[in-house]
């Protein structure tokens, strides 16, 4: 039998909240049996979206919250004076060890301060960073930093280094991740000040593989494993990534409409076309997590549909199972100890 | 009868150098009857290019310069040391009056430091950005800097925001262009230190458009026509949006290969899929100019073939004929009577 994975749900969280979210919990634990949901939020508008649909009532748990917190709101404020909001509930499920994870498609911020101040950093860790995996022509790449932790210092992007490290080798199963610093130039005299400044000490790392610098333009070719960059640059690439992928994929399609020779060609190559830009959806690779706290916190995307929900809460089952915080902690461990002798 | 527009070209700059040069040389001149260039370094390896093609002699000018810089030199080293290099040798012809513009897909950190120390930036202005257009489903938009300006203080990104405001307008005939900054939210409180300082002195700012913030994902969708960013994430849109496209009409290619039904439609949606993409190719907006020197700078890709620098050689028409740069000098004069009163 296979251990339980109980996940609390931020419910209220996303352009799509409730309804989206229910629909992927549900999705979910159709789909996995190990899965046992918390759904926190509004409970009468919980249950009426619950209504809707079959599925094992002793799996999934409504658990009242009658806050919520926009994407507008100042993340500490709110955090602090919103008791009673879905993040802070489903957060303190999980501080209090009746949840493994907690999953939420809202404020990006508000997820960050209260996974900090809530749960708590891993001692050592100075900054949690967000690590969405991007597709990319060979498959994967983990993109780390996307989060809310700007201006960055390079000790900050060391740690994100070594993270990604550890996530791609223990939840990929990729053996020595390669691991490049995004710059605007291959050699190592280019680049801003806090990447000239990050690049000798990754340089200087043993236990991370690190190959240098990646161009941009490299990145959809899976030219790296880990990607590492301050949250500013993360969080352009992986926007700009989603929405010219999106309109690339919608100007094929116009173009494929216009004349009457190549609508009867869009007919042939629909199946196939569909299954390539599958792989570059990134709605199919779930959640974000960020990395480096006493517990499991995944983001996902702020648009999400129930699919994508599905897929984060079913990524939830495989964080646990590798005890991917466990194993950063214990890298942290390890180094204090070399450092010390 | 038209005005003669002469163009310094780097022979020697680029992937492809001499040969894609000079080939988008002449394919230039035998295009626009007022083109008249000056093919500037190895002279034996340009005249042995030029015995390839027909063209009138008497509209291309070899100039002999027996140095290269190459994209790993220190770019201020290079041009203080190189004095007989194709670049410092092509841009003296453009400070002489010689030559109208120059045009190079060599070194960007060169053509940056040579076009200050050499033609000089306007005064008053304080960084000359590099300003590409870049392909959006509505036409194009100006990216505005990718070039080595990184680190840019406050003052700077206003300063780009003028003068991309004043491209738009003069040469691609937009009135009140959008003016965005790049950010990674689009509230006025998002942002690292630099777009939070820069955020209100652009709001202020009553000579442009200013829109707000533009999140990356909006970027392919032409959401505005000028979009402000410092360098080092200006040149990540650029390259990830060069990249990320390459890869997904690869994928797609592959996607439409894979069987036989999709192949039989790939031969009836090819003509119009040629169409669409032919939009999302950077190679026919041909170069980006280097903004706020007294002398038309421009810079090509460092891979372009010939179709590319023949584009970047027939914008040069335009741009003298609009006499850009002349018109960023009278805003500055402008603005500095505005402060005096």
């Amino acid at each position: 039998m296979q251990d339980t994975v109980r996940v609390a749900v931020d419910a209220m969280g996303g352009d799509n909240a409730p309804l989206e979210i229910v629909k992927g919990a549900v999705e979910a634990v159709n789909e996995r049996e190990e899965l046992q949901l918390f759904l926190v939020g509004n409970e009468g508008r919980i249950e009426a979206e619950l209504a809707k649909y079959q599925f094992k009532r002793e799996k999934i748990t409504v658990v009242p919250a009658s806050e919520e917190i926009s994407c507008d709101e100042a993340p500490v404020m709110a955090i602090r004076k919103k008791k009673d909001s879905s993040i802070v509930v489903a957060l303190n499920l999980v501080k209090e060890g009746k949840a493994d994870a907690f999953v939420s498609a809202g404020s990006s911020g508000a997820i960050l301060v209260g996974g900090q101040l809530i749960i708590g950093r891993i001692k050592g860790i100075e900054r949690p960073p967000l690590a969405p995996l991007i597709p990319t022509l060979k498959g994967v790449s983990l993109l780390i930093d996307c989060g809310a932790n700007v201006d960055a210092r390079p000790s900050h992007l060391v740690q994100f280094a070594q993270m990604g490290s550890i996530y791609m080798e223990n939840i990929l199963g990729i053996s020595k991740p390669r691991v490049a610093i995004v710059n605007i130039g291959a050699e190592e005299a280019k680049g801003n000040a806090l990447v000239k400044e990050t690049y000798p000490l990754l340089k200087e790392c043993k236990d991370i593989n690190f190959i240098g610098s990646i161009e941009a333009r490299d990145i959809p070719y899976g030219m790296a494993d880990v990607i590492v960059s301050e949250a500013f640059v993360g969080n352009v690439i992986l926007k700009l990534s989603e929405g010219l992928a999106g309109a690339l994929v919608s100007a094929i399609k116009d173009g494929m409409m216009s004349t009457t020779r190549s609508k009867m060609g869009a007919l042939l190559v629909k199946p196939a076309l569909k299954e390539t830009l599958k792989k570059f959806d990134a709605t199919e690779y779930g959640g974000a997590p960020l990395l480096g706290l006493n517990g499991l916190v995944v983001k996902v995307h702020g648009s999400s549909k129930s699919k994508e929900v599905k897929n984060a809460l079913i990524q939830c089952i495989q964080f646990k199972a590798e005890g991917i915080n466990d194993k950063i902690k214990e890298n942290i461990i390890k180094k204090k100890e070399e450092n010390m002798n």
